[in-house]
């Protein structure tokens, strides 16, 4: 038998969520997508047949398990199965929007812990590995006891307010909910500006009765948050820090999802601009004054890294900032 | 401390999939449904909440995994998950329908089991024992290695169709495509009648060419399968066993799916009438000749057995014909 | 053979760290603690020997996993393989204090989170349920998989403060750090009283640059966090709350661990009265102005529910509120 | 340290069970086997000495899991077991012949699934991955979540008789029994030839009710199963198809048992050629009409492809037919 | 539904090794034995079949792995497979000879560990306690992660030895070769008399230069060993003792195995009896001079006591000297 | 994507137990020690940082888990996870002395097998390899099912002696206990020396009644044990040789603990001169006549052949010997 052994191959596969991003992310690796096609049949159920060979190769599948995230999931967990089962060497998702991750605890009797679950789900299928960006609690990575390289987003949003010269003591990096304060507390490092929180004194539920703690007053405020979902939040907390007299009030979130009506919602806040990242491609309405900043190089060059087995940590530059 | 040790209580909760088949299960085992609240958010996420205590109790989940499936799917995994964290005894799913259970195996290279991952996710999640109604193909029982009570349907429909009078030499039992004969074989033996095949030249895609294999000529014919989803496979069979001489033709199958479209399709074929289980609730539009006998006695009965330790083989009396 | 099926006794050991608490809780289980012997050799290895039959039974461990955390670690793992291979029906561990529980995150590039590494080690050991107080990081329930009962202590320190009369909108609940906020929240609705933050400019290493968000001038105000460690978070927290005007400073904490000086430096700083409860016995000496409150009720009263198969749920009224 | 670092080498070994076959793989694939010892000692156990090293090496273990099978799946699992405590990277098993594979499900109430117990346990022993040649059931690749590539015969049967002019109209092929119809039609389409089946009118107990189902008069049948074990199937088949009108009889099955007295049965029989692969040898006398064709260079150029990451799907041309 | 939980019933099976033992351990326990059906086919694939049901019940198998080990292994495990898959809620196999056990370390480079190897094999399947009788090496406990009750033959010979009057300083314990001393100082305690080995220069396999370390002469010599299998060790022993002086010579062994030709050995040695217990059938021609004696009470004493919940310690009084 | 792909690196790390024994395993490897901090805080908890990249490395780990072992058996667990999340290839640990290994087996009732704990555990942590130098017990390689590498010390001692002329029939192998026979008979083969042993009446706790099996008056006597502990066994075995006529008294075992006082015993022991290997590292006081022979180059060695895919068979030779 000749002395033919092939070296893993890395491929890089999209599934159906994010194809935009998936084809960028490609493009800054140096490599092509790779052939699968994915059909949901008239009952629902999810068909993949992987088009082209992954024996003993390194297996990158793409995809942001937002709406509808159930299918997204099972598309997921399908072509992961698929791949193992094609006998590849190694399976790393990629997760632009990890999505569940919300439901990270158990914070009334007998809720499930979600986020978990959808963890187990995907180890018990066969990954091997995941990328992910700006998960909502960074303890999501202890639910996995394969390696989780979670890329940060704070760094690329500075990069832009700075640009813009929104830094230093006129501008406040504020968080619009008690939970988020450390997002906040980064981004104003980057910016060597003070942070405020936007606290509300029931529960989240009761949003009217919100007030600010800290000191927004003629200064231009940059409101953050991990997730923008149905928009609420961060038009309320507008509001607030227009009352509070803030000059000119900003809005950047990683992953922007606006479920029904988010954009009708943040048209009417008093919003300069709004900035998400592209790990959510969503079908509804945008608001007008929406800015994508894209996260796929940022994702392409950690691929790279990680299939040349060379460290991650140069793309954590001046982001060691993290949760408590 | 008292000396009070509770012995575990059975207790049946119902997911969104089929409350109907739920209710006359719950009312055939003399049991209430268990409270439980399931909601899908606006991203699509599911959350759900289990509004009674489930400590230390024998929980048994109702869930049919038919359309949406990944939808019924996740919910039926949360509500797993929710369960062993709130500390039931044990966690038993009861799926009339079980979804996907199809992709049984690698038809072509490089593709998922798909069935084998529901298994392996369900008892990931922490399920303890499944019961299913007539699955695809038994094997899938080996899919799992906890307890699978897998009920068949065969004598509900050899009894109606005994009551019918439907039986002896004048009746030939149908398989409408060549892997379906263990089923037709089964049923022909409750009455007595000889069986036939519809059989296709080349593969299931070209159905035009197909012919029958076996005496049908002046006889009633029951075409029988296990999955009526778009009714193509119906309809075709009847249309060439009307051509073969079929004086009567019925069409009998355990899971009513009527994917889009499917009552269109078997409305205009020649068939009496159309007989399935209550097993998938369905909103499509059903074929007017549409009968459902209800299963749902038959796994009342079994989750009593079951929770009573006692054999479930009395339920499978004149059923142990299988698959080889 | 006899008729004779015992059912499973619950038994209550308790290991070599908090045998003040472990007394406590079975007094008010109304149990007696069951007898087992554990030596550490000259050579450091823990034997442990269980002196009395456990065949059968369900068995609680009491350890607070507080200094000396490695050796406390390992005395239980290895009570619980014991109990394990001596035919235990179940296992449950009772954490007073869940040593590494702050290391719950990948803080820097090539960290280890070894809050999960705990949870690991305990489940392959055999532990079939956990019992906590007041984890550092709610989302340390989903690093396990099975049962985590989370006990809370905020409702204990909430009636303390409310007999005193400290509540209402002349007190405000101050979180010494900005990622404490959520126990400052919860605290102050008991209270009905107001939150306010300290925050660092850069890091929680550059403490000397701390500020107040929020307002506290003229108020009484009580410091909240879940570890009260080496003291420097409260007693610099203080003087800041002091030069912005805080009338009266209180300081409350879930675990009391008062490492190494930890009392000299709280001695010295403007506090009134600071508060734990008895989760951690410390050798070290403690401030002169520390009062306990117990757990053991609490502890106690859930272990009795838990073994009756009643919901936890009662425990927990008033304690809904929790991180996001 | 020198910077060698050695890649892999694919090295064959040969259990007890099949030699023969194991050396014609061997030669097809370009490798000589390895050296291990197996010796079976008075007491009937069995010991193993692999007598070369076979650290970080890909091993490939070939065993036929035929008579004595449970001699032979022990000497397989000590085999890999000796082979992981070894340090071997990856161990695959090749198994010509899977025993058990007809114990895929439940049949009757409280039966075990012993071809999902096998899959288990070669799984736990440390198997990466398994190579088997038309497994009894597909579904079976299922009970596995390690890659299973199975090899298909029916393209070497189908050249075979393509080859005798045995093909198209004046051919039919014939199931024996009512199971086996998907071998049938595959096989039917390399042929351009009808089919037709052997059913029996009770089960499989009462041959003596046997009937075709189809047209065979005036034709030469071939019948067609994947395991001829005493040779009754066949022997009764040809009967029926000679009292049916078919004028000339030949029988292929992929794995050839002959267990106890199958040569006399088959003798006597209206065969006029029996044709198996290699994949058992049997110590029982065989028909005088067998006819032996080679699976080893299928397996062979299997391995190969295996160890060189290429796909194995050129193997399977012509063959994708397959079970419903 | 009526409020009926029946409590799981103790219901034990006998295999096909030794169900002589089976049938007085049964008696012992005051049970009548289950039935089941296990056959042999053609092919050698054994098909087991419970005759009974066993749902929710405490199932205990009996089965001694001896000769043929494989086939009586493969037997046990598809039990346990059955019996799991029939929801029986616990397995305890009781091994009164557990084969391959002295096959439990790598003795020369890429050995297998199969005793370790048969210890994972049924964990897998299923089982979840195993009672054993003189386990070879104590450490095979180890092997397991589920309680393993391992009763001691030792009280058994000591109390027959004593009504026999050999005790005290007239008589020696010997152990036959180096590694089995501690049984020798186990039952000389008892005993009240000295210990002797008999050593050999090389290894086990030249027996030719044995010799004795201790003082035998003049006195009455017992030879202790685990597994009396061929009979050469004893034999050549006996013929040690005999140069040395010995007055009379005893051996003892916890199971006898005689393979093939050890009566005819053992009836020219100079032993005036051998003992051993019943927990291996032989087909063997056993010796002249062989005396059972039975462990069926122990073994259905300590069976009661495990489904009572009762500790099997008060078993193993006077025996508590082990290995090391 | 530029086509480069790394080989894994082999990384050495120490951990704080024994850096003297890594530097020398470092250097005898031919690499350097890589760059990892451990700190342990006020309260007990250590922190790790690995400071170079891991990622796709095969990484060793080298840590004696002597005193404290439960702080050195903490660290070791919290270096596996810390570098399996790093996305290390493979990690492997060494370790020289490996505690809690007498721990191997159920000794009374209800005791743990804490040997097999510390198995479990390292392998849940993630650990992929482990290499040992002379386990207490060889049974312990079953603990896992990993590979195991132990090496033996065997070899250097019986070197060494020759060197001094130490061997022949003028000297006597001791086991100063008998449960290490094994290892005396495994070095009086090399020497070419007979065997005796000390034999403790009741058990080790009463050793004032310890008297000689075998012959040493008038030779040269060799105590061997594995692990020197407190010094009591070498100090009362010595003193009985001497009484029974040993010339000169020699000790050797493989691992020195010197746990409180052993030197204050073992220099006023009738003993020559004491060896040891480098395995531990302590901080006791060490007898005015102890030696240490390094293991360091043989484990460098191993390190070496492992990462290069080399058998390590040839660091065996002469080693054969191993307990039964």
């Amino acid at each position: 038998m000749a002395e033919h052994y092939a070296t893993p191959q890395l491929k890089l596969f999209s599934l159906s969520s994010n194809t935009e991003i998936a084809e960028k992310i490609a493009t800054a690796a140096g490599l092509k997508l790779g052939k699968v096609s994915s059909r949901q049949f008239s009952d629902g159920e999810i068909m993949i047949n992987i088009e082209e060979t992954v024996r003993g190769d390194d297996i990158y599948i793409i995809q942001s398990t937002s709406y509808p995230v159930n299918d997204n999931l099972w598309e997921l967990l399908i072509m992961v199965d698929a791949c193992k089962r094609a006998s590849a060497n190694t399976v790393t998702v990629v997760m632009p929007y990890f999505g569940y991750s919300r439901q990270d605890r158990v914070a009334a009797s007998r809720e499930p812990i979600t986020a978990k679950l959808v963890a187990n789900m995907l180890v018990k299928a066969g990954v091997d590995r995941v990328v992910t960006l700006d998960l909502h609690a960074v303890q999501v990575q202890g639910f996995f006891d394969i390696p989780v390289d979670n890329l940060f987003t704070i760094p690329l949003f500075a990069e832009y307010y700075n640009k813009l010269g929104l830094r230093g003591e006129d501008v406040v990096v504020v968080s619009p909910k008690n939970s988020g304060i450390k997002r906040a507390r980064s981004l104003a490092e980057y910016l060597d500006s003070p942070i405020a929180i936007i606290d509300y004194a029931q529960d989240d539920s009761h949003r009217e009765e919100g007030y600010i703690i800290g000191e927004v007053e003629g200064k231009k405020a940059i409101l953050i948050d991990d997730i923008l979902n149905t928009g609420k939040t961060f038009a309320e907390a507008a509001k607030i820090l227009e009352r509070g007299g803030a000059t000119e009030i900003y809005a950047v979130a990683s992953h922007g999802l606006f479920a029904g009506g988010a954009a009708d919602i943040l048209d009417t806040a008093p919003l300069k601009e709004i900035i998400v990242t592209d790990s959510v491609r969503t079908k509804e309405r945008v608001p007008y004054n929406l800015k994508y900043l894209s996260a796929a190089e940022l994702m392409g060059d950690a691929l790279v890294r990680i299939h040349h087995r060379e460290p991650l940590s140069p793309l954590f530059a001046y982001s060691a900032e993290d949760e408590d």
